[in-house]
Parts: structure tokens; C-alpha cells; sequence
């Protein structure tokens, strides 16, 4: 797939954050690992769970957004992560996804609070869309219940659905539970409900099931296979690449992800600025590294 | 107990924010509000997890803290709520504390990403206090699993007391458990590290054993009995004491704490704007209010 049309399908990253020596974003960097993406024909998941964007403020991000603008980056192809605890903060950073181009922003529910009720979520949801107040507007719901202990349930999907039709346009399911995601297809098939895989894991399965595409970490070190088979998960050679996908992704997952994605595009790079991560993360230890990109180039991958 | 040295103890409260027909924060409600506090001899927790603090910007909060300043309430009574996500956000708002005269800081760890290592948290924490480099800084850690789901363990406490002598003040173990905060004066006695308790619940029991006093949400609506509690608990009438706080405490979480807080005091001052909050919260059902208030009046409470 070499274009989106003005729905995302397809294959998206969640686009890791560079930093530099004293912590601040490294906008150089940022932009030429979209450049890189693009070029896999992977879209722009900008600030999402694996981009640290919880760990950024509401000011790093929209300078970030618009050094993205700037750039000529293609605004259609950008999914931008606006989901906060404070929903004044995912109004600012919804407009100005909008004020870009970029129509597709993806939701993580205000996730401090546990246990609310599906009532305040709705009205979360819906605070957000009447401040926008503009129909171009698409809402992909962040489901990712592992991270932000806060789900979006089905009842309340079909509800938002109702009240806001067009406007609540998928959902990325980051449960890593294939059920979930075939109910998710199920319940809601023929309402322009796009189901996004939240990882490569099932691809094929969840593809064939009717999903709209994967928004997955590992795309940021494995772009290019994972959209080809995103693409041709039909194809004869398809279970034979989901297989091959899925080991990479397990010698990621032996590690804290987002670490050992930097340190993996730190040795592909040799650009060791890449490790970086801010805190509560912490980065890899050096036989960590060394372990890693051991098991990788056993996997042939980054050699 | 009337005064408050530089350390801080007794009875505080994390006040309860009061919004606008529009949402926005009413600065002159909020200012009442902790000047009632005050006169019970209750201390301020500004933005904690009672004041809907994860639900406000950070530029909000700023605003609201530079108000409480120009009002002439007390600094050296407030402890000033700065956990977030961000760490740049912590770093702000605790420079802001410290301009206007507060010492003291509570600090949820950043609670986004899940399963994080005490490395990883040592360093948001290490960040914070070599950012601000002033002497003067007192940080409370806020031990509250259910809700942030990131605990602060017992060696990384003991590595950042190690670590910051002096700075680490102390804890609000909103654990739940008494066992826990029995270990945490048990471990760190004579560390100079004070332990309060998260609520009222078993406060005789803890401030026989050694904590420094209790920040409790429900200060909010019972100040002066918590406040008498604390500062008497080893009086005769301790015990009947600690049974009517406790019976009033229960019927308030019946319902959602700060829904339930906000009704009644809407309901104590015949001023119905009291009630609102921001989603994901939602208010109290008319009948729930209703159930609510009846129990009150049948504890003997404002009636």
C-alpha cells in the first residue's frame, strides 16, 4: 500500500523520540527516523505509548508537531496521539493536529482515575469533539488497558458510535488478545468502525478478519516486512513472514521495549544518542545491548 | 496543634477543587474552601488526588497556586501536589511551590508506564531534586498503588533517602494497609522521614506507632473531628472518636469519594456549583445525593 486515502489503513509506528545529551527532544532525529518510516511505507503514529509521549509535555509535543509540519512530512499519513489526564491538553494538541492537516488523532482515555464509570468516559470522549467543533475530525480510541488500566468497553464504543458517527472512526487494540479484537470486528462491522491491530502478532488472522491495518512498535526496527505483510498477508509466503515477524519481536520482548528499540537503532544508526530514554525508563545495560544484537544478527536482522 | 514547624504535621487535606458553569477552576470557591480548612486547624494538600489535580493543566495549576499566594494563605501549611508524567511539568510546579514560600511537595511517581523499574523511578525522582538544586526542598513521596499502579518499594525509599538526606521528607502511604505503613516506621525510624497516614482509618493505631500525622480526603468534610483525632488520639475518647470519623468516612465511600464530597459540601454551603467535577468523574445522581444527605443527617452530620 503506497498511499492512504483519507482513512488510515495500513501499517503505523508509534514513532520513537529521540533525545538529546541534556534530555530535550532531538527534532533532527525525530524527523529522519519519519523519513525512514515513510519510506518502509510505515505511517506516523506520532506520540504514542512507545514514543514516551507520556513523558513529554503538552509544549514538546506541539513544538514537535509543528517542526513535523515544517518539514513537508505528509499530514495524511500522521495518526498523532492526543489522549491526557487533563482534557484541556487533548484539546490544544487535537487542534493543532487539525490546523496541520492532520485529521486522525488516537485516544488514550484520561487513565489516573481507575475504575470510572463507562458515563464518564463517554463524557471525556464527548467534551473533546464538541470543543473541536469540526467535521474532519477522526477519533481512533486508544485501547490499551495493560498501560492505562482504563478500558474502552464495548457498550460504551457503540454509544460514542451512535453520538458521534464519522467522527469516531477505529479503535487501536493494544489488549494483545485476539478475541478481543474479533469481537471488536464483529460488534461493530458495517459502522465505519476501522479495528487496528495493536501489534504484528496475529497479523494474518486479525487482517483476514476484517482489521484495517497494525499500529505496531516493533514497526519503528522491522518496518518494511511488517507492512509487506500487512499487505500480502494473503500471499503464499505469508505465514512463513508472520513467523519470522513474530521472533523479532520476541527478542525485543525478552527486554523493556522502547529501550531496546533505541539500543537497537543505535547500533543500526551507530549513533549512540539513540539509546537515550527519559525517566521512569531506564536504558539498556551494556551486556543487555550486547545480548540483544547477539539474538538479532542470529536473526539475521541489522547485519 | 495550631502551628506548624518547617516540617510539616497534624491534619491535612487534599482540597477538593471547585469548577465554573464553563469547567474552568473557581479561584474565590476554592480560596473559601481552604480558609475553612485552615480554621479547622487542617493543613492544605493542594492537587492531590482528591483536587482532581490529574485532570488540570499544568498551567492551571500555576494560576490557581499564585491566587492561593496573593490570598495571603499560609505557604508553610501547604504541601503542594507535583507528580506527573512529565518531569519538566514536576520540575515547574515544584519551582513554583517554592517561589511562593511552600518547602514541601508531594510527588506521585510518573504513572503512565506500568511495571517500571526502582532504577527507573530513583531517577525521576534524582531529576526532580538536582533540577531544582535548593536546599530548602522538602519532597513527600505518595505511595497510592491502587490508584497510580507505581508503587514506591521500601529499598528505593531507602536509596533515595540515602541518596537525598534531608530533601526525602517523607511519605503519604495511601496503601490502604496498615501493615505497610507499620513497616515504613519500622524501617526508616530515625531517618528523619515522616510517615502520614492516607486516611483516617486506623489513625489512632498509627499515630501510636509513630506517624507524623494523616492527609486524608475526607478532612475535607470532617476537618475539625480529624484534626481533634490526630492531635488528641491518645485521650479517653479517642477510640469513640475514631469510630464516629470512621463511621462518617464509610458513608461517603459508598459512593465515589469526590462526587460524594462535592455534593455534600454543596449541599453544607446551599451551593449547588459545588458539585461539579471533570470527567471521567461524573456528579452524583439526584438520588444518590439524596441517599447520601440522609445519611449524614442520620450521623448527626450537617443537619
Amino acid at each position: 500500500m503506497t498511499t492512504l486515502d483519507r482513512r488510515l489503513a495500513g501499517t503505523l509506528s508509534p514513532v520513537l523520540t529521540p533525545f538529546n545529551t541534556d534530555g530535550t527532544v532531538c527534532t533532527r532525529r525525530f524527523i529522519e527516523h519519519c523519513e525512514r518510516l515513510l519510506e518502509q511505507d510505515v505511517g506516523l503514529a506520532l506520540f504514542g505509548t512507545n514514543s514516551e509521549s507520556a513523558s513529554m509535555t503538552i509544549s514538546e509535543k506541539r513544538r514537535l508537531l509543528e517542526a513535523v509540519y515544517a518539514a513537508q512530512l505528509p499530514p495524511e499519513r500522521m495518526l498523532v496521539g492526543v489522549g491526557a489526564c487533563a482534557l484541556a491538553e487533548v484539546v490544544e494538541l487535537t487542534q493543532a493536529a487539525l490546523a496541520g492537516g492532520s485529521c486522525s488523532v488516537l485516544m488514550v482515555p484520561p487513565f489516573y482515575y481507575k475504575g470510572v464509570s463507562d458515563e464518564g468516559l463517554f463524557r471525556a470522549v464527548a467534551q473533546v469533539i464538541d470543543a473541536i467543533g469540526d467535521a474532519r475530525l477522526r477519533i481512533y480510541l486508544y485501547h490499551i488497558p495493560t498501560v492505562s488500566q482504563v478500558p474502552f468497553s464495548l457498550p460504551l464504543i457503540a454509544r460514542l458510535l451512535a453520538a458521534y458517527p464519522g467522527v469516531i472512526a477505529g479503535i487501536k487494540d493494544s489488549s494483545g488478545d485476539l478475541n478481543h479484537a474479533l469481537s471488536l470486528l464483529h460488534e461493530f462491522r458495517g459502522a465505519h468502525f476501522d479495528v487496528f491491530a495493536g501489534s504484528e502478532i496475529h497479523l494474518i488472522e486479525m487482517m483476514r478478519a476484517g482489521c484495517a491495518g497494525v499500529i505496531s512498535a516493533t514497526a519503528n526496527v522491522n518496518g518494511a516486512a511488517i507492512a509487506r505483510l500487512c499487505d500480502r498477508w494473503a500471499a503464499a509466503d505469508g505465514p512463513a513472514e508472520q513467523d519470522t515477524a513474530n521472533r523479532l519481536r520476541a527478542a525485543f520482548a525478552r527486554f523493556a521495549m522502547i529501550p531496546a528499540m533505541k539500543a537497537a537503532t543505535a547500533a543500526r544508526l551507530d549513533d549512540p544518542a539513540w539509546t537515550r530514554v527519559r525517566a521512569p525508563l531506564v536504558e539498556l545495560q551494556a551486556e543487555q545491548q550486547a545480548s540483544l544484537l547477539k539474538e538479532l544478527a542470529a536473526l539475521g536482522f541489522y547485519s
